[in-house]
């Protein structure tokens, strides 16, 4: 059975891959990663794989790609990586692969930010998703307030229903 | 007289092409399409064409290319095939035909979408709008809501304004 | 000393360049690019340049690219030149030398001239953000709303925050 | 019947439409456009018409993409503005409402300049060709050598062949 | 052991994977697959999977994303499918996926065809290769000719120089 | 005086700047910069600048920029980094930054290769050449035979030439 074939079968559990994306984080340290985690869980979505990988365009992509390939990732959800420092490269590395882009999460996550996290800074934030080989992918920022909102506001009540969408036509 | 100059000298009433993607609805179930169409006309603008299209990329490009060459018309109105699911491939087909993007369209929409119509299922839009060959192009989600939202807020209130500012120079 | 070096070093006073893109406007009339001005001297920032320039794509590149290269400049502000108009080419010409896009600032922009300022007149501005040659450029629209808006309530707030993080790991 | 339709039923007879593109030549002093016209004709082509166009973007995208629209027209031959001036924009004009580059058609006549014509100086020469809403478009220099040298080796002898070609699965 | 690492260890001998981009041919009607195929293999090459695709956009994208991940496919040959029909569509699928693009490739093909198989024809072909998630990818058209130019004048002899020159530096 | 007014009235004579990018030659070791600079200087164009960068994007997309805003500098020779290894980023830093490409400089320069030099070794190569703020650059290989082949055969006889178009209508 083919990759294709697989996701389409998938059931309303949705299985993840967490990578964070960082060159201090730890297995130990890495909150806003096992913040994640713990979120999908809850929601009783399986997280497969959860990886931390430096700031790195190849590795970052390799990362990636990986999930993509996997008959039992549907959705990949990276943090960290996003802003505008010259080693923020995740938006550089994931945004190319994409099949197609999905840019109401960055926009309404940028709008969230403004209104009720951190107001104006949110215009230094660069979060995007998209799908690629018939996965969702989220990059959203790695700071704890960031991640709770995207997870709480759009992330969770949103991932079942896009993986429904993007597997649909297969 | 070229194209170019029938347009610079349009009036205030604006000449429509209304286009809905589907590969389901017809001229009799086609609602959204209905809508959109008297809503044009009860601000007093024209419906010059109103056709339905399959989800197929060539098809939908060849009905925007022959509207953007008419004579009299002056915006086109797409309805359908702006999500996530392998056969949306309006969005797909129409931004390559773009000379100028409009962001603020889709921005905007998935915005009023968020906060008045669907909540985080926004971030599955992915309407765009643009200008190509001096015509405008608006790409908005077949649903009724989106299309009312879409219509009611952002289309009818600036469509004349839009095709003013985008002749204004020619 | 590089150009690299030296914006390394650059302390909390952001160095500015201000552009004003217009055929219409004089040193004399163009109150926007005065209000940019203003606006960062009281918030203790120095305006090393303030120019104008034609709506032409060769001379904006030129501009920009010539404070991309100046040791003394940090960010650039532009204003005119955004909207959707034949004429409108400031987007075309500055979009293309950004190393990094910075999404949110334009989003950000168009949703509080939504609900602040224009309404959904909004959809009409094309206004950008980026980061070239570690240069910090804005583009927002020449109107005197929009400046006052894009100056008080995003780009005064954020542009030692941005200036800082372009900087950090050089 | 539809501009697809019509195409698809085309004979073997390629019905053409050259644009001189220059700020200088008239009809009468159109040599480059009078050899094309007189090179398809010979070959049994029909040219159902010629137009020059002055070195605008705006201009030259409006003729072209009114060639692409006629049921009329199977290819479209240009010639002039390919070179690298600032006032040479022909290959910035045409080759963003391409579907599909041909981008043997550039690198093969430059090689043959090269070998054949003007030595090194092929090097200067952005020549390209495309296909757009099923219509064959070559953009040549407007020099008498390379008219020659592209209709005599490369276009006459293949734009049935890619007429054929193009049609044959729509 | 990542992907990456077992690339990085590869032997000279090069592992392959065929796919043969094509409506009607099967495993016993694919020549030019087969040419490919025993091509390598004389070579001393290794053919881990060969594989008929339908000429449809996901489905060679899959096919070439899976080649990707494999950690036995170090080289990718594509063959059909690199024309300019409607359904011609290997190089739209493929060349988004490069990390790099190998110009060259397509370049010396197309010269070659025309000085040496097929004359002026070359124009129409849209033959190319590059590099993805360190996996060499080639796309060639499927005549007979064309599989045994591409094969015996560029691919066979430097097949193993790519593969190490793209594995040097991980 | 602008970099534009200056760079229309340069001479006949090229004012140039050679960027060799390598992590290993020294200013002692770089054979291939030292031919290009002994080359411009023996057809009497001037050697501004001679400089080694390493390969890392960030370095050589400030050496080029830098060479672009020089009012002495009217064109930009780069040797290095423009292979197919994962450190070769001669070629990603150096395209974005160009207003115009010229596609025939890299393809007549890797003909030539086949031909004369390298034999099928020539796809490995991605050299390129383009325009950017009135500027001309050149990126080839590092290897000595491929700097004189360039040299002798492209770039030499054609230095004058490409700088007195770039600059015509300015």
């Amino acid at each position: 059975m083919s990759v294709e074939e697989h996701k389409k079968e998938a059931p309303d559990i949705v299985q993840c891959m967490v990578i964070t994306v960082s060159d201090t984080r730890t297995k130990e340290t890495d909150k806003s990663g096992a913040y994640i985690s713990d979120a999908l869980q809850e929601d009783n979505h399986v997280v497969k794989d959860h990886m931390i990988v430096i700031d790195d365009k190849l590795k970052i992509k390799a990362a990636v790609r990986h999930g993509m390939e996997r008959n039992d990732v549907d959705a990949i959800l990276i943090n960290g990586g996003t802003g505008v420092a010259a080693r923020d490269v995740t938006i550089e590395s994931v945004t190319p692969l994409f099949d197609k882009g999905l840019p109401g999460f960055g926009e309404i996550f940028r709008m969230l930010s403004y209104t009720e996290d951190i107001g104006s800074a949110a215009i230094l934030s660069r979060a995007e998703a998209g799908v690629a080989a018939n996965t969702i992918i989220f990059a959203m920022p790695g700071s704890s307030g960031a991640v709770k909102l995207a997870m709480n506001k759009l992330i969770i009540p949103e991932i079942q229903h896009l993986v429904r969408e993007v597997r649909k036509d297969l």
